[in-house]
């Protein structure tokens, strides 16, 4: 396997900054370069040091890239993809951290040259909050992150970027595509628009009573819109049918409630309760908990 | 306005526990009595300090107390007020933890003697766990506590109330009974459902890939099943009517999702980040976010 001398970066988000500096220390002789189409982003990350070189245009950033990491919204791909496949260097790993990957699949089979390997990533780290001012070195520490394969990703950049993630503190799993996507559209994609619902079905003015319970169900309803609407609408078709599970559950609560038939609710309470604390513990055991 | 001299309290679970210890800190010449209807919560409650003195029945409890708090569920207050009726001192208070407030309003004015004042209270408090084992002297730091009051109650009493809570760190508001059960139901009670609802919608299996949005937003799932039964059943009308404006913003979303509709999509997500970052601000002005 070869050494890494080089990683670059596409966009410097929360993400794509925290990814910079945790390869810096983890990989202390790797470079890191990093781009952001906006100059605000640029002054930012250069006077807050997360990369050891901030370019100003999407060829010098890739051009002698071991690894090229696409940390922009989903639906800019594509379009990204296209821009640097001819300043790709032979042999390139390029990946992204798009949380769905159906399509980062597609758009890099149909716009990557064969002599550079694509295979999908989704660090399952962030917050929501945005922007480089949020990076941090720790932000993949005991996180999952996601690598997704199919029938003709190569195996050595499988393993290459594996160990990368692995190195930068995460826990890897791989997956297919579309496996990726279904079961992320259910505790991932359904949670936003979960939480953000509860927030529109809430009146402005009653918020004031609202406890930790309220502040932290609706915790990722904040987190930046149109890096969300991308995935959701990456993802539509799942995101619909994890809509349609939700509104079935919330259904049966609510056949027990007008009922008033306790023991029913408590059921489904109990087992809400019983299916989380048992991903707790697993992951207690595990030590993915912080 | 008198000195207080005894508070005492029925149930000795998480909140009731720190109930005792915080007034302990806040009213160091004031003796707590607790009193728990299982011999193992009063050898733990006995053991771990939480009260001057605990006792294994309701007359001994309040026999000498200026203030009762019930701090059991709900559905056992209607039976505890009878059970106590005959036993509390002339001019004392009595005020429970319940998280609806009607049904405890409407039991004490049909149990409890006019020789004795009754006044709701719900501290906004708490936590996924349960026990006295969790009960913390700083429960109530900076957590909302709201007193309900009628037309009958006594003014002197919402005052001592009032003074009392404050004095355990907690900021107070006053609504009537049936305002508060329709605020609640929105933004504490739905929040149990919803979160229950997003877990129950899961598969188990999916779960060793959930982060940290998942198990933030699913949290208040892990609570005790019987309290929430309680409180659901106990504020039926207002909880069902919250679970149709849920599913009216997600069949929204939905329907924004499916037409691919990213400038909908985006003004709903938009419409949830600012109203709840709006909530946030405030709750930070107020000093009310630890």
């Amino acid at each position: 396997m070869k050494e890494l001398k080089q990683i670059s970066v596409i966009g410097l988000g929360l993400l794509g900054g925290s990814i910079t500096l945790a390869v810096s220390r983890s990989f202390p002789s790797v470079k890191t370069v990093g781009f952001s189409h906006r100059p605000s982003t640029r002054r930012k990350a250069i006077k807050l040091s997360v990369a050891h070189q901030v370019v100003d245009n999407m060829p010098d950033a890739v051009a002698r890239a071991d690894i090229v990491i696409l940390a922009t919204p989903i639906y800019t791909f594509e379009d990204i993809f296209s821009q640097i496949a001819d300043y790709l260097p032979d042999g390139c790993i390029v990946t992204d951290v798009g949380s769905t990957k159906v399509l980062p699949h597609r758009w890099a089979e149909k716009c990557l040259p064969k002599r550079v390997h694509y295979v999908g990533s989704h660090p399952v780290a962030g917050s929501e909050q945005r922007g480089v001012e949020f990076a941090r070195d720790d932000l993949f520490d005991k996180a999952l992150c996601v690598l997704t394969v199919t029938k003709n990703t190569d195996r050595t950049s499988v393993e290459v970027l594996k160990n990368f993630w692995m190195k930068l503190g995460s826990v890897v799993r791989i997956l297919k595509p579309a496996e990726h996507d279904k079961i992320f559209a259910d505790i991932s994609h359904l949670v936003h628009l979960t939480a953000a619902s509860l927030v529109n079905a809430s009146r402005q003015k009653d918020l004031q009573f609202a406890g930790k319970g309220f502040i932290d169900t609706s915790r990722v309803a904040s987190g930046p819109v149109n890096i969300w609407s991308d995935i959701i609408l990456a993802n539509a078709d799942n995101v619909s049918a994890g809509i349609d599970c939700l509104i079935a559950e919330l259904t049966k609560l609510k056949k027990s409630i007008t009922k008033k038939d306790r023991r029913h609710l408590e059921k489904l309470l109990e087992n809400a309760r019983n299916k989380r604390n048992a991903m707790i513990q697993e992951k207690m055991e595990k030590g993915e908990l912080l």
